[in-house]
């Protein structure tokens, strides 16, 4: 039985961590921190926890969050990196959902986010927390910095073709699609219902902060540089992302072969058979990432289809995966869920 | 351990029967039938269930369903009364999630239903599922009719009214909307997403199936005839109902006392705070009804507000939890869900 | 050719103003105020109007509302009230879609909407803008109030039973569903996306400010008191309102031919043969309120279905259709749509 | 005036003719032909055209289509060419919606469609109907082959980059996102509101049956075969495709004022300035299509954003659009519609 403490916990990646954990046998739920709503009970503002959570919102001062083994950042980009290092100092272990300590290259990181690193040695210090890629680094992390939800997408479904090294990387393509969920539960104009309802857009094609997060993992995976064209676009269903992936194949491969190796030992990603299309549902509430692969006619483009939910698998799954992993818990321990279909 | 079938596994009760039974720890699937496509596994129709569920359907001469413990009508109208006597008679149990042993009346069932019915006596032996009401009852049966959605939510929404006799039942009203997985996995153009999206519409205004359900379940408690308004309607969610109940108040009562006394003890009935208003996705897959009262402007109109998962405490969810308790499980063993929200 | 000013043409009401006054032949459109948004073109935040409208948002200083024929507010509650004299002094006609002139007791509109009134005595002079029942009024009207969406919705569905005396007043039930557009364009959290999609909610239940709007209307109708419980739902739709309304019959009626007759010679009030259920979509995007009116199982319980598109008939194409009855036109010049199905 | 018959109109392509066609000042329907519902009013079928169409559905050999000017096919594939000859021969000019005029490589097209082609000299008279390309050959046709939903949205994106020869034409890729209704107004459970809501993916990725319009219609362009991986998803809207459009720069090029020049003249297609994401709404009703183009990281990748409403743009839209051409009335004459948005 781990202590653990969420800090911001009133967005969406917070309930669903609370969503995940509350039946998690090996975690004692400290403390969730809000600055705005403290004192609020969370089955107040989460009827969905009624009776499964009975704690508060609590002041970040009165959380006392250095008595956790481990504290989750649920918050926006800039939070966690103010407030790790007294943590870590007091021997806590941290998880940050957001994107503080996903970037190795401060200089790139400060561009895209628009703001000052407090801490670029903790950066140097944290592991990026993709299981699939990094999972005995995790085991003795002390500080996580877990993946978006497009990279975990586009990686996961890259991840094989680059380690083969089949394909060319100067013109990758990963066109995206989110549900809307992916944009937080702030107020804005953009994600109502009456605007993002019945509607499709792509939005940042000029320039959208995952791609240097998702360049700089397939870099690590080949071992140099790559060219990466990224498209997102906004679908109005609540929860998903399916990434469809384009690549040049410069030579011969069983590629259904490949995928299935490279993902045999891993209990969620879940390659489906040729021919197959998955389908964002298939995954709703669940860890998994269902990936297919395709070489339409036959020619030399190679099409991966990745679909995961962008709040369990890419975002309080994963991390919940991170966290059964650094203490030793069964990897699936209160992620073996089945998808809610329909 | 219990070995359970399932007869027409393909349609969306079946499917959310498999995913509630896939993690139950006593209970071994033997066999889920479907004439249509037997032999084809289930995860290739559902890949929800992939890695889950390894079961292919099966033809129902080779499903050998009378050596199961308990066996699930997932089927249409009309096919449960066709085999149940037979599993009886082999000592098997039986729970109907469709109609056919709902009502008592014969000749009544047998004008909602358009069919004549094939066995009149185990109407009279079967046991309607409602735990909240017959609990007892349920321990020892051998035959379940296991309530319609609409049912469920209405008669638990005017069940403690009814019981304290503090509302005129002449002039009940039930206006209730549904999430469009209530039509069922059928091909049909209603239901299209291009015809049932962005769309809501009242249906049955003349007369639905379910009003001889509700109006039996309330005479019962009420000890006679009651008067029922019912219009149900269909509105663009796929899980849900939300029954809103007007009923005319006979004399001064705590309402939030009488609720909150009366469901005290039911695992899977919360009666909100005062001043809430229910959510559907509050419950979404999960077995949990949700209920608030009214009486607005203090006048003597009481409005209940009364939600649960059509597929859940509506019906596959509703069905395991008379599982549970005719094999002496914990009620809540498998059901101890959180909602999925967002 | 008349010339028109709108203010507060930012939210949800003010495009759809546009939308219908693009393609008027008798509106040159002035100007569009907006505080917030002053110098953008209207067609860089709404591309829908590329083409179309090619003026900007001009500060409410700058618009020279007073030179033009007629001016409509858009704006939230309390706005119309601060302005509308100058205007009227001006010999500018006013038609305002918010509640300022809707509710002619001050004291109760004081009550609901939470200030004081700036202007009573032109809140005695405003006509109430429901064509159906007002239309010699609104001719010669320099001050219009526009009616809510509910109220439109269910005045038309009672209508008819309250003139020809055939019900009990002193308990009907209104159970009305709105489209999340009804919301407005605000940044509010429980109108995102991802609140309120695949949702279902009850709310105001306590009590809602349409409420007294729709008593007094009742009231005018009836010569005396009604007793009205008024339980707003949002559905996920983007627009739409479906009135499903009760009332107890106290006489004999064809009620079929009762609401023919009373709507024959109306242009966009739709009675459906016997046996319809209106669609909200059957009126996406058009003026028409269409109605269906039950009486189930032949009791005294009169079930009526009032399906309007809470944007046009319960707001812009409204406001539009007392403008051409002010102005002489003909009521449906350039509201002659063809609803949007699917 | 001309008369205009409609063969098939009970889908979503007939019911979008009549709401175009009810209001245009050149046309009188004179038959809209069902075999299945022969003598059903259009409107009861269709309540939103209620006062608008007067007609029943007729039996095609009632029809008297031979004495129409024009008819259209708003038939599945194989109809037209069984019955587009003696119309011709009659005098009658043909529009056909469906595909059997589209491909004018016989073989090519009896592979994709799965049937033997009935008249393939009309295949070689046919014009297809993309009018900013073919604006001239339409207005002598007797035969329009009006083009699919995904072959409209693809070509009008990727027209001016082939027309300038700016791009490498062996590797393109067309990613595209479709909403329900492309699917059709048919009985079918992959596209129920319970399947298709709240869910994405891809489908016919192996192959679809628009790869070959879209690459005949390209290699005209470029006067020889262009090499195009096509991938089409299914998303949850009702009406819309979004293309995002990937080519490989070969030359330098003001991308943007490439395509305003292109389009300069042209009533539905609009360029929209640099920096802009096209959204489906901005479409939804209407005959626009609406584009973006990109230079992500000033690298060597354009990305073209295409949207289209598919019922409009992408089908009787584009019809109509046609017919206008054909006779001679002004292009948008009845098609001056302004988006539906929200």
């Amino acid at each position: 039985m781990i202590k653990v403490g969420i800090v911001g916990g009133t967005g969406y990646t917070g309930v669903e961590l609370l969503r995940l954990l509350a039946l998690h046998p090996q975690v004692a739920l400290q403390a969730i921190t809000s600055r705005a709503d403290a004192g609020t009970p969370v089955s107040q503002m989460f009827p969905s926890l009624r009776g499964l959570v009975n704690l508060s919102f609590v002041h970040p001062d009165e959380a006392h969050l250095e008595q956790c083994d481990l504290v989750f950042f649920a918050t926006p980009n800039g939070i966690a990196m103010q407030q790790a290092r007294s943590l870590l100092d007091a021997g806590v272990r941290v998880i940050d959902l957001a994107a503080d300590f996903r970037i190795q290259d401060i200089a790139t990181w400060e561009k895209w986010y628009g703001m000052s690193h407090a801490c670029p040695d903790l950066v140097a210090e944290a592991v990026y927390g993709l299981p699939e890629i990094n999972r005995e680094a995790i085991k003795s992390a002390r500080l996580i910095a877990n993946p978006g939800c497009y990279p975990t997408a586009v990686q996961l479904g890259f991840l094989p073709l680059l380690e083969a090294g089949v394909v060319e990387t100067s013109s990758l393509i990963a066109d995206a699609k989110s549900g809307v969920s992916g944009a937080g539960r702030k107020a804005e104009i953009p994600t109502l219902f009456a605007e993002a309802g019945d509607n499709f857009k792509a939005y940042g094609v000029a320039g959208h902060r995952h791609l240097p997060e998702i360049k700089q993992g397939l870099a690590r995976v080949k071992g140099s540089e790559v060219g990466l064209t990224f498209v997102p676009h906004l679908t109005p269903l609540i929860r998903g992302i399916h990434a469809t992936l384009y690549a040049k194949l410069t030579q011969e491969v069983d590629l259904q072969a490949l995928f299935e190796r490279r993902y045999a030992g891993e209990a969620f990603v879940d390659v489906m058979p040729a021919g197959s299309q998955p389908e964002t549902r298939s995954v709703r509430g669940s860890n998994n990432c269902r990936i297919a692969v395709y070489r339409p006619q036959g020619g030399d483009t190679v099409v991966v289809l990745s679909v995961i939910d962008n709040l369990v698998k890419g975002a309080a799954g994963q991390a919940v995966q991170n966290m059964n992993i650094m203490f030793g818990f069964p990897e699936n321990m209160a992620l073996n869920i089945v998808p809610l279909l329909p």
